[in-house]
């Protein structure tokens, strides 16, 4: 099986397994049988919202937050959840948030974006100003440094939405931050952008300007649409690859600079505190990993043996996925996913693996490659590189035990 | 300038207009000058809705209706905000709507699927059987076969949801249908299936089975997360590249047949009247086609000459755009917009062309080329190969007149 040859269906329903899958006439089945009254009656008229929301049964398919994680509900985070959505698209509805001192309400007409700092210009932007510039669309996901983090020490979050739905991944439009620093007349010697919101919070953060010039987006649709005022309306950054904390919402600042300006966020937040006591700084790209979304703790498996699909989520903040490996035995034997879609550089990537479930226990694990040739590590690699300190930036293999009776349970495997 | 080199920024802010769009540090603007409420006091703390919906100050990007178009709501259409929109994604939430009786309520537990007909074994399925089968995600656009048709006699809708928002572009993931019809063990000397759904029109239309075969999806997804119930909840059918009406919601059953129904949707519906009175029947492919978003009759100007983003959307169901040309001057010049992305195939592709304008009046207008080397054409091209009598399939290039003082109107040209 490789990614470049799905694999037959025809295959994995070989014999017995067949059986368990293909529909049957179900004689006694009323909703076959007999008309239905959705088939007899009018629905809802058109545009009964003029802005829809999911149907009531999708209730528990919401952002979800954990109570004991964070001191209060304004500098906090809740989850993407990853374990019941399908493809690479997160809508910004369900879309996890992270802010420091809450999501601010801030008009298009009150908005202003100041450029300064080491600049021929000093220069001051509208909302109405930033529309006029050439703009951008790609899709990017956005992953907090901290994601995982709370399984560094050992499996502790029973649910894929919790233990990596810290992530999102959308399609976004917005002026490149180079435009605007040339447009500044940015002095060419300097190496560093210091961006920061207009949130209390402000979440300060020093920007490599060979990044700055790269690819980041002064982005203000996501989807299609405006940012919601969560994920930072009207303008935010977009730095695609690097953790989710140089995501600037409510951009308010860029202030062009010699060297960094060590802030909260990028010294006793945001580093890595190594065995040794000493911490990496400045770790902005965010390394390949892969989750399997389904089967998964809240996605348990409700039928018995026979075909199932195994769906997972994989990407590199340096490149583009190339592969995805799936155990199905805890890293005994492993087998190459199919990828639903040529993998785009520093975006969810989506990949299944059809199987034929013997109806035994199974220790569920993926593995994430990128074009760089890296290979996702298991935790034990990065315990031995990092030692056991580290909250953010942990990009190990995770596994799942899913059981006869198909539960899931978040497992540490040696 | 070419799609393939994007335009020069520099060279579109030479002289003049440069000022214009360029930031000025505004002396007397408070909301620089002086901190903020917004950076002074807490925002929303997180989830603070678990589903999360559009901020107010977006209020007026919504599905719209036109009172007048249809005799009813129930069978009828809403428009997408595709003036107000960005990229290519479409939000399920403002993603047009067209239904024959209303958008019913289907729980996941109540849905039945129907494969018959022609087939070794007649199957019905339930929603937890079809997630066992292997599942593609790709993005499409959906086109109803009647939009633009007002159009087709003159100018008639000032704005571009109305006369081209029958259009959404999505990521699907779902079944591909011919598992379904292979697991059935369909007769492969038959040339059609008839497809229906389970809502009281049924809204039944036969297609070819060389595409059931191909690449059509029995689809639980639409950008990630389930589909909402305007859309087909909890399963629809996705057939990429061909018209609306096929996309069957709320999927009952599926009947592999050797000839089509000629049912009411296919006969007295969607066909083509020509000129001698004969109607074109099954004219599945949606034509290439394309529109400027803003500006347009929504989304007028509202600052004055110097830099200015033209931007639209182009689209294919042969395959995928290759180059979109946009002119100025009513289609005296031509040049080739910027595409944001590779174009894939019978998907949405935005484009865009960054102008110095000259603050003259403008006569906008956009031109698809598809991979066939398809060019689209005029609408007056379209009215000497088809008649006056049509009202779907209008795919002609639209005109918007620009004026001085940046209002737009939708006007005709000869």
């Amino acid at each position: 099986m490789s990614d470049a040859a799905p694999p037959s269906r025809r295959a994995v329903l070989t014999g017995a397994a067949a059986a368990m899958v293909a529909g049957r006439a179900r004689a006694d089945d009323t909703l076959i049988t007999q008309v239905q009254p959705w088939s007899r009656n009018l629905g809802d008229p058109v545009a009964a919202a003029p802005y829809g929301l999911p149907t009531p049964h999708e209730f528990d398919v919401v952002r979800r937050t954990v109570d004991w994680l964070t001191a209060d509900a304004y500098s906090s985070v809740s989850f993407t959840p990853i374990h019941a959505l399908d493809g690479t698209i997160t809508p910004q509805g369900c879309a996890f948030e992270r802010h420091h001192s809450g999501a601010i309400d801030l008009r298009k007409e009150d908005y202003r974006l100041m450029v300064m700092g080491d600049v021929a210009r000093p220069l001051v932007f509208t909302y109405a100003d930033l529309e006029r510039f050439p703009r951008d669309t790609r899709v990017a996901f956005c992953e907090c440094a901290a994601n995982s983090g709370m399984e560094w020490r050992g499996a502790q979050l029973n649910g894929a939405q919790y233990s990596h739905g810290m992530i999102h991944n959308m399609e976004y439009t917005g002026v490149p931050l180079r435009l605007l620093l040339e447009e500044a007349g940015y002095d060419t010697s300097r190496r560093w952008v210091y961006v920061e919101g207009a949130d209390a919070a402000s979440n300060g953060r020093s920007i490599p300007i060979k990044k700055a010039l790269d690819d980041v987006l002064v982005a203000f649709k996501a989807n299609g649409e405006a940012l919601r005022r969560e994920h930072g309306y009207p303008v935010r950054l977009v730095v695609p690859g690097f953790e989710g904390n140089l995501w600037i919402k409510w951009l308010r600042r860029i202030e062009v600079r010699d060297t960094p300006v060590h802030s909260r966020e990028e010294t006793s937040k945001y580093t890595d505190t190594l065995a040794d006591g000493i911490s990496r700084q400045f770790t902005f790209a965010m390394d390949a990993k892969s989750v399997i979304t389904a089967p998964s703790p809240q996605a348990p498996v409700r039928h018995g043996d026979g075909p199932l699909v195994i769906s997972g989520l994989a990407w590199s903040g340096r490149g583009a996925i190339t592969r995805v490996d799936v155990t199905l035995d805890g890293g005994q034997n492993w087998k190459v996913a199919r990828l639903a879609a040529p993998p785009a550089p520093m975006a969810l990537c989506r990949f299944y693996l059809d199987v034929a479930w013997d109806g035994a226990e199974m220790l569920l694990q993926s593995r994430a490659i990128d074009d760089t040739g890296y290979v996702q590590p298991t935790k034990a690699q990065l315990h031995a590189a990092r030692g056991m300190n580290s909250t953010y930036h942990n990009n190990g293999i995770q596994t799942w035990l899913m059981r006869a009776d198909g539960s899931v349970e978040n497992v540490e495997v040696s």
